[in-house]
């Protein structure tokens, strides 16, 4: 029987592993399509080459030092835990984690160019086409590679090392993500921030001008941060629910009573992902849209059709596997948890609703209400997300404890890996965004008609609203996984308590809840010194040749690129430490249960901290496009100028600080689940 | 044995209720002496006359609303625990709050116009002695009233119902400090923000100018704000920090293995208080100040002074009473802490230092910049004190746990009664800084000459500093005080454990930790609403007579401050209910454990969101400060005015939101401690 699961288990990690690979044929495929599209004038290909060149170079720098940092942790983990498994897995999660981003990047700026020249020629329907295209080679990548990775693990090792050693699969997806979201993060904002103050303010040249030295590295910054960053945080969700859902499979299979053997409870999560990317596929295709239709309408009806599939088989699967319909409505609530926190996200920062309107409103007295009603619109939009959260940890956790006792922190793995199991749609929607922003930038600076800038400008509105959703999502899913992650991390070091009434789980908890203000303290900071660097250097090049403003000679683009890299790659290094060496401190100090209570810290503060400021800098996003519509006065009024404050602060808060928030999380609870085999030896704890 | 001990407690007791008169007499004094100083000019004594009525007027429409609350909420208790005791407790814990606000409003607008006559008159040593001497009387009136109180109670009833229901004044004074500090958190930024905008933005008057209606209302503010409203907080916390120790004092006394007994455990803290109510009166009468000296070296040396006394004394009684000089580390470990935290918030928010003139030169390039990096600067001020809490924590639990295993939490409850300890003289210092300021505002409307002015300006400059310091005491007492009373739930609920691996705690500590954004954001959209009413009410009287601004004419003050006194007490009303519906709610609904958890949720983030916006708030005001000191351009610049900006929007952070946390999280943890028995028997638990 043993045996025959076992052999049960193998067969079914070939066909995941056959679905991964199945999904990135039809991406090749897609990726084809789009590179067989044409690019239109030369001067668009000449910008296209511009920023292709440029992420490239981004790309490159940063393998440079993630080469570095992979052996360093390889070989830290190799000595320090007597396990080479692990880390050749660590090296392997990192390697998929990197082979990911350069997927995303390299068709995002191949889509954006063709997205634009499809909108000069074609029209609306052949440019969403392109661009959602775009971003899903993006998402099938993501969740392929992850998937890919995992269920080779399984065929090949033995059940035991996989549950011993997968976690290191997870660590290189962390340490990873935190390049792509903190480092990018840092990228995009320096070059955005940097490029608005120079550019608009101090030179009165509009956006996405190409005088301006800077406007480049801005639209490199897109592709770095919202595609290759985004995507490396929900690749490290996604191989961290399921991985937690694996480590507690023999748990799980404990508390069934002989219903299920841990090989299926092992397996079942990677087979629930195999069922994403096939309706993630199935949805993806389905994105066609009608010629001046809300393109809005087509990108919601795929991510329904996917999930719906998903729904519909993980409940047969559930039963067929597991035995119960119990695990399905796990699956399902982590779904519903994403879809809600998703629209929830649109409530609050999308213009269609009041929050933002509000802040329009308040931005009739000044910039300083602006910012008074934004931080309380970010603060109010915390409440649903969390009694979502609440209510799916609820339901996962009580619906799979009815099958047995101690089956619970199963189901709340399975919820996060039901919540990604849809991240080839959901990364899809969320990558169109910045190709279209990008499509929309070439348009400019190719001075194309204004009728194929108002095309790339819906796309673009549009964009904006599925990229606030994403990261509403992206913060749901670190939420999850990072709780199933803390679940495997019990069961690691074989806590059976984390008592709040120990004071040394209270210190720990202090601690946690500090981490994720000092860490966006950090990375805000680091946003302000990058874009001074941007700063002095485009101001340098307007001194230098008096030309460029003219408009008779070219700026030197390729040096702001080089300025911007520099200076996320440097900056990044003080918060990456913290996030490493944080957990590593407090375990081996204060202990394991220390530990615990500083994960559940950082976990409730930094999910909470992360919500308001990644919908407070949404909302104040396009309460500035409101106004920009005509609201209270329009473009160039006294309300815009106060709007444009609240935009400018929300930058940092939406797409740097706030979103390397989901990477902090999850980081310090895999470091503290891959390490705690030592602190365990060190503090000598026995459960 | 046990007979002799409880004779002895009583004998105690009376001796703390001995030095809580005496205390009380002292301040009794100390008033007399103020109030026989002169009030100067007419012109003077009208605009007083003008503060002062404003304040009783708020104070007696808050008195009735007050009285209402009080009755509702002693009939909830009465009926809901089915003790009569317990209610009658929570009204006298209430009336003495509101007592301890009332001397402080009395005394502090009698001490204001004085204030700015001695300056005229007799310079600055005798200024600043009647402005100190002013809020020594609100410090006394808090330390004194509380322990009088708490002293009576214990010298009334028997032990066991003492331990049972003292618990009721707790919450007595927790409802009230609602009223102080939230309400008059409102009231004063919608005035200060009310006044600023219309009269210093649209109208261009000056600060403190007499043609603008809401500047009685304005100084009114202060004292609601920060002298009954921060009084009122520190109480809480005094009251609560003694009233954990003694329902701990069980569990110490058991755990000492006969080395003292429950009733020498629960007078202990008393007897700590009452010493520390002496030094504060030693410290109090050291305070003189030199002519032409640092008004601040005069009142840290009175802090230095009564902190050493305490100290000293401590290390005596830890001995002689508890046999162990164990206890009176823990009491230092809780002085040190807040004088720490003081010393930190000193760092971050004083323009001596480098975080306030960093955001000075981020002005530079507008108020988006000077924005992110007060937020920056607000973040990472919560690193030391967070970390100096956890210190305190561990000390105190530590150090007492080695004289028998279960001592810690009543350690922990020490530590926050140590820090408390010296209250008289803390919030003489605190409460020093809005009389200095009404003193300015005084000078300015009656016109006085420039030399007075500028002593009025070094005695607020200096008022600044220490109000910043008495924010972060306020909430270092508020985090150790909610702590500690956390300890007595898990004891009063007899819960052995709340694990982090038990989801529904999990879910309470997700629900918990958003609580305080909630609050915040409630707190901030009020004072925004409040202020639009005043505005809306300055800009009224403007044009309905336009005598006021050629100064032909008075402006109805009287309206003013009853359009704040209105909103004030209208917007509380919603964060006020929930904070005593949410522990509740949960309480009931979830159960006991997750009760806990959310409370640990909802101390530490609260604690940190707190500190962020207290200092962010500080740092900013200091900012524009030091520019309009000359810095940068000076007053009237561009990075002025972006440095206003900050200013505003720290307005609200500081004295509305931030400080408003303090209450949520003790007045959660109250009603958790009050109403546990009502949730152990609805959940049926037992420990």
């Amino acid at each position: 029987m043993r045996e025959g699961g076992i052999k049960k288990m193998k067969a079914l990690a070939v066909i995941a592993v056959c679905a991964a690979i199945f999904g990135l044929i039809v991406a090749f495929i897609l990726a084809r399509w789009i590179k067989n599209s044409d690019q239109g004038t030369d001067r668009m290909k000449e910008i296209a080459g511009f920023i292709r060149e440029g992420a490239f170079a981004f790309l490159k720098r940063e393998y440079k030092i993630m080469a570095i940092v992979i052996i360093v942790l390889a070989l830290a983990i190799g000595f320090g835990l007597q396990s080479v498994t692990t880390a050749l897995l660590y090296v392997f999660g990192a390697v998929l984690s990197v082979l990911a981003g350069f997927f995303g990047m390299n068709v995002a700026t191949l889509g954006n160019v063709r997205t634009a020249n499809a909108a000069m020629e074609s029209g609306m329907n052949k440019a969403l086409k392109i661009a959602f295209r775009s971003g899903a080679v993006t998402g099938l990548a993501v969740a392929c590679l992850g998937l890919f990775g995992l269920g080779m693990v399984v065929v090949i090792l033995d059940l035991a090392t996989v549950v011993q050693c997968i976690t290191g699969f997870g660590f290189g997806a962390s340490s990873m993500a935190l390049f792509g979201r903190v480092g990018g993060g840092i990228y995009t904002k320096a070059a955005d921030v940097g490029a608005d103050l120079v550019g608009k303010v101090e030179a009165g040249i509009p956006e996405d001008d190409p005088r301006n030295p800077a406007v480049i590295a801005d639209n490199v910054g897109d592709n770095v941060g919202d595609v290759a960053g985004m995507g490396s945080d929900i690749y490290e969700s996604y191989c961290g629910s399921i991985i937690s859902a694996i480590t507690l499979a023999a748990v799980a299979a404990g508390a069934s009573g002989g219903l299920f053997e841990e090989a299926t409870a092992a397996i079942f999560p990677l087979i629930i992902a195999a069922v994403g990317v096939i309706a993630s596929v199935i949805g993806v295709l389905m994105v066609g849209g009608k010629e001046g239709s809300n393109p809005a309408n087509a990108l919601n009806a795929g991510t329904y059709i996917s999930s719906g599939v998903v729904v519909i088989i993980s409940v047969i699967l559930s039963k067929i596997m597991l035995g119960s319909f119990a695990f399905s409505i796990a699956i399902i609530a982590g779904l519903v948890v994403g879809v809600a926190i998703g629209k929830i996200t649109e409530i609050f920062t999308s213009e269609e609703y009041k929050s933002v309107k509000k802040i329009a409103e308040q931005s009739q007295t000044g910039s300083a209400t602006t910012i008074i009603s934004g931080m309380g619109v970010g603060m109010m939009s915390t409440v649903w997300p969390i009694i979502f959260i609440a209510i799916g940890i609820f339901a996962a956790y009580y619906s799979t404890e009815t099958v047995g006792a101690g089956m619970g922190m199963y189901g709340i793995a399975l919820a996060a890996v039901g919540m990604l199991s849809t991240t080839g749609m959901t990364v899809a929607v969320d990558a169109y965004g910045p190709v279209s922003d990008n499509a929309g930038g070439i348009a400019e600076m190719a001075e194309l008609p204004e009728e194929v800038r108002s095309i790339t400008d819906k796309l673009d509105a549009v964009g904006n609203t599925t990229a606030a959703i994403g990261k509403g999502f992206a913060i749901g899913s670190a939420a999850l996984t990072a709780l199933a992650l803390f679940a495997s991390y019990s069961e690691v070091t074989d806590l059976s308590v984390v008592s709040l009434l120990d004071p040394i789980v209270i210190i720990g908890l202090f601690i946690g809840a500090m981490l994720p203000f000092m860490f966006s303290a950090f990375t805000m900071n680091s946003v302000g010194k990058a874009a001074n660097d941007m700063i002095e250097e485009v101001r340098r090049q307007f001194r230098a040749d008096e030309g460029i403003l003219a408009g008779t000679s070219k700026p030197d683009y390729a040096h702001c690129v080089d300025i911007s890299t520099k200076a996320a790659l440097k900056e990044m290094i003080v918060p990456g430490i913290m996030a490493i060496v944080a957990p590593l401190a407090v375990g081996i100090i204060l202990g394991p249960e220390a530990l615990g209570g500083m994960l559940a810290g950082a976990l409730s503060a930094g999910v909470l901290l992360a919500l308001m400021m990644a919908n407070a800098g949404g909302a104040w996003d396009n309460a500035k496009k409101y106004i920009e519509g005509g609201a209270y006065g329009g473009k160039g009024s006294d309300t815009h100028k106060a709007a444009v404050v609240g935009d400018t602060v929300g930058d940092p808060f939406k797409d740097t600080s706030g979103p390397s928030l989901n990477i902090l999380i999850k980081l310090m609870t895999i470091v503290a689940v891959v390490f705690a085999p030592l602190f365990v030896a060190i503090n000598g704890l026995v459960g």
